[in-house]
């Protein structure tokens, strides 16, 4: 079995039925991923635990995803070097643009990548690790290519 | 000398501007509190020391300001079981509201009692961390009736 | 019986739905509780007897909750020195955001520690209630921490 | 001298320097008025004794104006049958929309005539006044229309 | 039969189901009224007639509805002295946002007394509407007062 | 001297700082322009009348801009069969979010093409004005391409 | 068959429900149109070459909807001199607000006349664009007035 | 001379008052990095080439800078497998809101990793993009957990 390269977080169980976006797009690249509920909130030494131990345990990104006032992805990022990818999830008051600005809005030196609100950020979110993966990977860059031109042909003229 | 009964904490020192709004209601009622910054994302382990040695400390009350993606208040809150308040401190580019969403929408099970984004917010969290001391020292609870006649008589009615 | 040590009101009854979840983690924790319906708006006298005579009443800790132009959290906070904390019901057409302002943005000198709009909002108005009251009766901090360490062991790592 | 018709109440004394652009439209179109500084929330006894006296006193018309968490205009409307009048003053953090929201979404049975963030709120505030009084004193009416009509001669069509 | 005193208008016939809402509380309180739709962009020609010749036909208060981008309230203020009072309909992109900052951000010398979206600002316009004329109307006032003291009597304390 | 081609219409003359940048664009582009001041508020016979002789005084394209309840360009939309393009200028409390939302939140039937806040948006209205107009005028198509063309060798690559 | 004057393009196949609006009035009006998918993100090629054959081609204005980070009406206007209108379609999570601004805020140089968001925005891209080809085909113009007649004649002034 | 592995571009000149932030980090942890004005909107072309030969010219990570309807970092994402990392720069009207929603609220299948508005997120693109070098460049890694340790130690305890 292939140890896991790309680390996938939530805040809660809820936030499965967007990350499981995140998780589809690596099992079609081809990426070995591992998911996990660590809240910010209700478990920071779990938290703490795995963001501390990732690159020890062979992570080479780490995807989060959260709502609301959405922690998990900063504080990861605030205790590991490596890469970050925050998905912000879609909340119910607010439609996620809380879970946004809380993920995005990082201050200078602690880095997260943001990617779009909801499944559209959870999908980008594993394209970009795969991205991130395929700099040295080049059998996933050819992947990722030919991922990228299936989308493209997709993409019919006809608009019905 | 006594001991803090407030833990005041912010994200960073810039944040003081703000935070010694704070520290000021609090010395005019003479509440003894520390004020130290403490980052949740560039000194995260400082956060978790601080959180969790909170109670410990003899710390009742602490209050936690940050702006922009503002975690350290929901943070402390999470390793606690200390009351929480948070402020919002003014950020660059959104005015504030970046840091208000961040702190105040947290997920159920992790209350911060967040108040006004900026001066007024600090104010409020010193007053506010003063009538919850208040609850169980009557003689503080004095003070702030008296400080709150004095702030009614000081509203003169003519508006120039 | 026992006399109630928090007082919890609200707008109108529509916002039971919400409130009743401050009511709810109340029961769980054993803090005695009264919810009212007091209208700011409608009912402008019943506000400010109940906040005058909260004290009195031997209240310790007021939840009010409203929506729209939310006046009730901030009246209740200028007729009272105890803690006040506030929750935005979710609002129909601005999605609560209306509520939140409403109730967050108070001036310096009248504190109300503001929760999440909705219903994680009204939860943790309880939860912070209780962690207030419990500085002062050590069964009770000791129920909440037992409160949490469920919360932290129910987060299972699997997301489905 | 006169009677005061129109109340111009406001919940700060730093509110005056919007508010008063009311005051002098007024006294423009010759309406007696009467401006007071009403802090909902630090003097909410004089709140309640201004609005529940203002017929009785023979105000005619309420403008309030107030900033952030802005309750002063409706808690008046709450306690007069006279039509009030609110401007949102704007705010330091949120440029008045907490303002605005807070005092124009008030909940049905209770309404506020909400005008314009700022100054140019505070002069329609004073014109409608007008315009409602002018509706049973015909000579108000026709300085109103001469107003209006000085207005409209004074656009000069050439830009520059 | 009695002459109408209020003419609601509204830019189209899907305002009605908000609009409504001002006429039953008009009719409730024995204000004789009249509803049209008057577009400001399809109709034109029928806004400039209905808005020069509103005092002549004996309107004394015009509510106008509208929603998106809503410039019949303002552009009836533009053409009549008789008080106007906006009601921002629901939208459906935007919630209502647009149809508020559209007829409440008037310039200096055009006011529009604005109500809250959607329904309950409907209702609040119709009392407002009555609120103006019960100052020269005792019984009306009288009308309203009692119409006030119900509403208040329905507010039960009881949440559930 | 050539008739214009092109009518800018502005609300007050406060707007001319921002609209003249699409007189400016016009000129340089040869494309002959008239401007005034309109008001919708202050002037509405005003605008009604040069909305509806502006097909027969020649005019093809209405460039319209406007601040805060900005109504000029949809109002000159209902009057005439021209192209309108609308331009929002930025206002002082919400930075012209109003401006922008009253503008192009057009009812299906009125078409304004809005462009952006502020000057950036007064350019290209008098661009997009040329553009238009340089569908049946080949020179001045030319004209257009060869001032884009400049636009692009202006951009220097080296930042710095 | 006559050659398209206007074509229609839209980042994906969804976005056709709300784009047919634009079809439907260019076929009442006569006007003949073509309407494709071209996907900026996903098909840049095609958008580059559908932008920059659209002169030689023969349309005269390209009406082009997308939704979210919606790129492809500026991305069209930088490569054509052709008149570009804009349509923002109805995002999931921000209701077409992230489309809104990602379409009208261009910077000076290359303008996109944006319509309002969601179906409106359609019908009145087909309209604005049928407006712009009637300054030149007289039957068009009048085919067009002939609508709009029809448009005012529908409004009944029966609210029901 | 080392050949540059990440590629900083940015919208305009006017933007590189805050990209430098990215290219001063890189400068510090070693990364070579070349700067580009490359204009989405005025130079669609060179757009084109700079992304379509980012990978054969040996860049590993494309950071993309751009205001109001940014659309650089999604274009540049659109013809590039590379990872791409947006830094949405403060607008003047909007304040980088736009911005903001342009660049982060991308579809699935074209991800750009967006950083907070301003300095502080060109900062982060900076580092993250020198972090995503750092998985394959041990040194580089070292370097970068060196200035994250400076980073931490420079967070003074005392707020003054």
């Amino acid at each position: 079995m292939t140890a896991p390269l790309v680390g996938i977080v939530m805040g809660s169980r809820s936030d499965w039925a967007t990350m499981k976006r995140a998780a589809e797009i690596l099992d079609k690249l081809g990426v070995p991923h591992e998911a996990k509920v660590v809240s910010a909130h209700r478990t920071p030494q779990r938290l703490v635990e795995y963001a501390t131990s990732a690159t020890a345990r062979g992570f080479k990104v780490i995807i989060a995803g959260a709502g609301g006032a959405a922690h998990l992805p900063g504080m990861v990022a605030s205790m590991t070097r490596l890469p970050v990818l925050g998905v912000p999830v879609q909340s119910r008051a607010l439609s996620g643009l809380d879970s946004l600005l809380s993920i995005v809005q990082m201050p200078g030196g602690v880095p997260v990548g943001t990617l779009a609100i909801g499944e559209a950020g959870a999908v980008n979110a594993g394209l970009l690790a795969a991205q991130i993966l395929g700099l040295s990977d080049p059998a996933l860059a050819e992947r990722i290519e030919a991922w990228r031109a299936e989308q493209t042909a997709q993409v019919d003229e006809a608009p019905e």
